[in-house]
């Protein structure tokens, strides 16, 4: 999952050139409120706005479509009341939405969201508190007190398939739907490789000891602002203890129950665990 | 590169337990000022002092050694003069002492460096502005004011090893060393994924489109807070653009010419470009 947009990205410096990328007859908006996004009706698209006067404090320039159409996100949060600004659809969560979603339109909301998030969360500075101003396109915020610098914030996690021979171990959390198992996940700390991360969450999470990590691939997860790396390592041992503070459940898989699955199911195709567990199942 | 530290990270809510690992008679702590890290008079290796009563404002529990005598880093940026503190040691740029360093060592006092950096940068709640209180051993900040919940910031970047049959493409930042060239690198944006990044990244530092992108391995870069994820790529052609705002020149090298550098280098052993670089001279 990753945005379609070419991010343009030498152009944000430029306040003319993203102002004629706002200028051009086919630029478009997608508008985030409060960590919602506008999406259609039946919530299948988003809906790409004209520009207006801009009655918000945050924009973001994305890029441009494979057309060459200029694309812009904004955020409304600093507004109480946007049913003015819905033009016939509604603001509606987006990972939830995204179940039954193009997963191109997904991948293009997410971006936007994520940017919105990021400007949501760091209007002040974390070195002095005073309030931030922005600049190149909505990619960089700057301290008028103390002067430093803030870019987008973007945090890797992995995301860990445990396999043993022929089953493969999955968890759920408590916040998944009901019946949901999935890979084991975990944030990277500082000082950390993503091999280190995934052998000391495996041991965190369900006490075995991890074993030749297996890099499978990456996607954006911006909810809020997260990059999955997805690993499948083998484990010592089959008998997990579980951690109870970040697990409610875990239980091996064979590859025949997770082909014909009953009684649970496991992540959606805009998930990396998803695509951890398909090839697996194909006996990668 | 990655911290040989077993981090201990279920003790870190407990502030009894944390009390209990700095009591401990085998219990140290390296200081960071400004940025720099206390080493031995030859920077080879940090000094690691005993635990006095703390005039820094920053403490963080790092974990345990093999052996499992607890670590702490402490941040000192608080204090203008910190002579009193260096016991026969001195406040040294530990990138630049890194190159003559141990690895594991090096692992460690960059873990340290780290969270000291993202403390000091991390003072003020980005949402309110107001100071932050810390919590969980240091792994966490919270804001009185709005109840935000702020956790360490590691920002992934791709290092990116363009190659065209027998040779592959080094670049020079203005920054580096004379006569070193490495390999290409780039922050990962938001809605993006590693994979996409190095397409992006290629396509913008040397105009090249990049096929084909193969995981070569990660590791941290605390410098201040990077993590790095390193791929292989082929290109097609072989004429590069340079972007002159991120690179001052760029050549290809050929397997023979890198295994017997003469007037130029690439980086050393602590960096993951150097990885990379010598598994391509080895014909991976």
């Amino acid at each position: 999952m990753t945005s379609s947009f070419d991010r343009h990205a030498h152009l944000r410096a430029k306040p003319d050139a993203v102002a004629a990328e706002r200028a051009h007859p086919e630029a478009r908006v997608t508008l985030v409120w409060r960590g919602k996004s506008l999406l259609d009706g039946e919530r299948r698209n988003g809906l790409w706005l004209p520009l207006p006067e801009a009655p918000w404090a945050i924009e973001v320039y994305l890029g441009r479509t494979a057309d060459g159409h200029p694309r812009f996100a904004a955020d409304l949060s600093n507004l109480e009341d946007v049913e003015a600004y819905a033009e016939g659809g509604r603001f509606s969560d987006l990972m939830r939405a995204g179940w039954g979603m193009d997963p191109a339109e997904l991948h293009d909301l997410a971006y936007a969201r994520g940017m919105a998030h990021w400007h949501r969360s760091t209007s002040h500075c974390g070195n002095c508190g005073t309030e931030l101003d922005t600049a190149d396109g909505g990619f960089k915020r700057q301290c008028p007190g103390c002067g430093a610098t803030v870019f987008p914030r973007t945090d890797p996690a992995v995301m860990i398939l445990v396999t043993k021979g022929d089953r493969c171990l999955l968890a759920r959390q408590p916040r998944f739907p009901p019946q949901m198992y999935s890979a084991l996940a975990g944030f990277v700390e500082p000082g950390e490789s993503l091999e280190a991360c995934v052998l000391r969450e495996t041991k965190e999470e369900v006490g075995l000891e991890a074993l030749n990590p297996r890099y499978f691939g990456s996607q954006p997860w911006p909810f809020p602002q997260s990059l999955m790396v997805g690993y499948t390592v083998d484990v010592e041992g089959e008998d997990f203890q579980l951690d109870e503070e970040e697990l409610e459940a875990a239980r091996w898989f064979s590859r025949e129950e997770l082909a014909n699955p009953d009684g649970f199911f496991y992540p959606p195709a805009m998930s990396l665990a998803h695509h951890m567990i398909r090839a697996f199942i194909k006996g990668a």
